[in-house]
């Protein structure tokens, strides 16, 4: 029986669950390829320090190189994490003309352009189906299944800890820190949270998405990006009397600008969307993505984004489809993203939403009178109000409104001059609204 | 730049709506693949009568067989549908060594093994992905994404007419007869619907699935199989009423007997979902399919399952594969559907199930302690029971019971017991009970 060599850079969690399905599935991988994948070496940081499973210590190596260096290895597979050193190992794998594996969403966020610009010079392939949302098949489902389609919005939960956080705030009213904690007690989120609860992950995933379904080019940099800390408990329960679940989206959406070329809007921030949507029943550490596409229309793709056994999955399978190549002879066969951008990036300023506005004022005639004045002002139409009784006299009344669709630049302008008022007692608190 | 010639059989619908996208779509799958995909014949029917989009009169012919004799055509793509002329075509086709896109469910389900060995005898490849749940990738996720994995089960709302009429049923309390007139009026049922409100249409697409899914090798006459035609309205307000939506689900479930060899459920039925649930939330005419695999745990896919247009890019994604595959030179690259069974069938009076029991009772004492006393009699126990209050003398009383698990033989033999009975007063109503 053929075999294929395979080596594999990190033995964490990940690094465990892809060597476990392995030994699993070994008879029913080589049943269905006619091959045998062969684990050649593993290489990690620290040889002495307690592993996932065990495995023959001749295997294990500290050393990145042995990986690369070892010609009966014709996969390399990623999985330390992190931008450079990870880039270094991709980079020489891929001169010396091996394929690449790699879960690493900022690896590719970062310096995607150069690996896949490496890949075609050398007539490689890069596969990263765990890259973003753990064991979802959405990278092969932009890569193969919509190749006939063309994309134009994406809409996706992509991060677990956030959507975590969420929906116990959603389900329990808890307050943020309160449900944070419990999400870093159930290992749900990591000691230190600043990479998932400020958006920065969902809009590494985004960047990877959209080369891919909008043949956009954008750094994480790039995106609009708001985090989940400063939601309260109060917004989800606005966000009910509206019609409406609160969650963070990763959003990209082709625009059209006057008959000029199309931009790409991009932006990962939390998001008022309609109770009744798929989008809405995703709860948990669970992720989804909606695509609106052309010919197909509304579709989701929906399932674990995170942990050993989904994201292993998500490798191995990348692995099996290397392996096809290679016994085919077939490398290239899917095309990796354009070489070159098809789509430039819409200025956040002409993103058009509609919004959630949530003001903090003086109970005083004439308030609501001069916020409305200052919408109107600003072309920005109001599509629903509401004011709760206050009894409290002198603390701040919670006035709520609800736009229709507006330009990001006319609203954050209006939203400046009513927080110059004396009358407005709190930094007005905006949240967008999205239909999908 | 190279060319690829293909051949369409039926110039229908979904015809129309791969013509069109190849059309809209040439330049960027001209880009993508590096090679042009060229349309040489097209056969139909009858060629005077009116088509869906203008094409060359050249390429039509009223005979299959000059697809199949053409020497540069090297993908047959089958759409015209039903089960013998469609083999005729397929075999043919596969006999001169050409590639097969089919969208015929009928098809695969009764003569898929055939046409499989026939397929890799030759050395060729079929793709299907448009045969279940219309532009879902289902078929590419089975065959593909999960690869290494294993799957244990799958539910599936893969009728699209029978979701139309359950959710008009149950968001306006409609009898079937109106929303099946609706759906009939509004397209999404045929004049004759037997094949859709039957289960007979989501029978055929479970052993599509089946087959990928399971290596399971079942004919529709195996599946346990159910209609919609029985529904009442009082069932979507009882299910309401329980915390559950009523779906039509086909199911198929891997099972282990006694440390004997896997089996496997296969059903198509009404069922009893949690409301909360993803699938709850699948209205109309859409398609959503649940796996549940063991590195992945829960996955959904969800979108179109019928149309000219999500129909049509299926085969467009499969028409795009397989050239990927003749251009590479790697024809058989994703295997097909096992050649050996790898699960049997489980007898359908072993299925396991939670049921909701309608009973149409007299109103008269120790009613129900014969029925409970008969349902224990045959180790079925009862999670709840409701009595709606019934101010008609001599009417029958409603009673509603949920059952824990049970097995489908003891289940049937309680109620042909109880129905017996003279103070039953109309044959009792089953609707099983699923978690997924």
């Amino acid at each position: 029986m053929r075999e294929v060599g395979i080596g594999i850079a990190g033995f964490g969690v990940v690094g465990g669950g892809v060597l476990s399905i392995l030994r699993k599935h070994a008879g029913d991988i080589e049943a269905r390829l006619g091959a045998r994948i062969v684990v050649r070496r593993i290489a990690l940081r620290d040889p002495e320090k307690g592993r996932p499973l065990d495995v023959d210590r001749a295997l294990l190596t500290t050393r990145l190189e042995d990986l690369v260096e070892d010609p009966e290895i014709a996969v390399v597979v990623e999985l330390i994490g992190g931008v450079d050193q990870a880039f270094d190992l991709v980079r020489s794998a891929l001169e010396r003309g091996k394929h690449v594996v790699t879960a690493n969403k900022a690896l590719l966020a970062a310096r995607g352009e150069e690996i896949f610009r490496l890949a075609r010079e050398k007539g490689v392939d890069v596969y990263y189906e765990a890259a973003v949302c753990g064991g979802v098949p959405i990278i092969r489902t932009l890569r193969e299944a919509l190749a006939s389609d063309r994309i134009n919005a994406l809409h996706g939960i992509v991060n677990g800890t956030t959507n975590f956080i969420l929906t116990a705030m959603a389900e329990r009213g808890e307050p943020i820190e309160t449900a944070l904690a419990e999400a870093q007690r159930l290992g749900y989120a990591e000691a230190d949270p600043t990479l998932d609860v400020s958006g920065g992950d969902a809009a590494q995933k985004l960047c990877v998405l959209a080369q891919l379904a909008f043949g956009a080019r954008i750094r994480p940099q790039d995106v609009l990006t708001e985090g989940i800390m400063s939601l309260k408990p109060e917004d989800f329960r606005w966000a009910r009397e509206f019609g409406y679940a609160l969650k963070l989206l990763a959003v990209a959406r082709r625009t059209s600008s006057n008959g000029g070329p199309d931009q790409l809007e991009a932006r990962v921030h939390p998001a008022f969307i309609p109770a009744g949507s798929l989008l809405a029943g995703v709860r948990g550490a669970m992720n989804a993505v909606v695509l609106q596409s052309e010919a197909l229309g509304p579709s989701m793709l929906y399932g674990q984004g995170a942990g050993a056994m989904p994201t292993g999955s998500a490798v191995v399978s990348d692995i099996i489809d290397l392996t096809r190549n290679i016994l085919a002879g077939s490398p290239g066969r899917v095309p990796l993203p354009p070489a070159k951008p098809l789509v430039g990036l819409r200025p956040h300023d002409e993103v058009r939403c509609a919004y959630y506005l949530h003001f903090s004022v003086q109970d005083a005639p004439g308030v609501l009178a001069r916020i409305a004045s200052q919408l109107a002002a600003h072309k920005i139409s109001i599509a629903a109000v509401q004011q709760r009784e206050q009894n409290d006299q002198g603390k701040p009344v919670p006035l709520v409104i609800v736009t229709h669709v507006a330009r990001e630049a006319d609203l954050r302008a209006a939203i400046a001059l009513i927080d110059r008022d004396p009358t407005t007692l709190a930094p007005t608190r905006l949240i967008r609204i999205e239909s999908a």
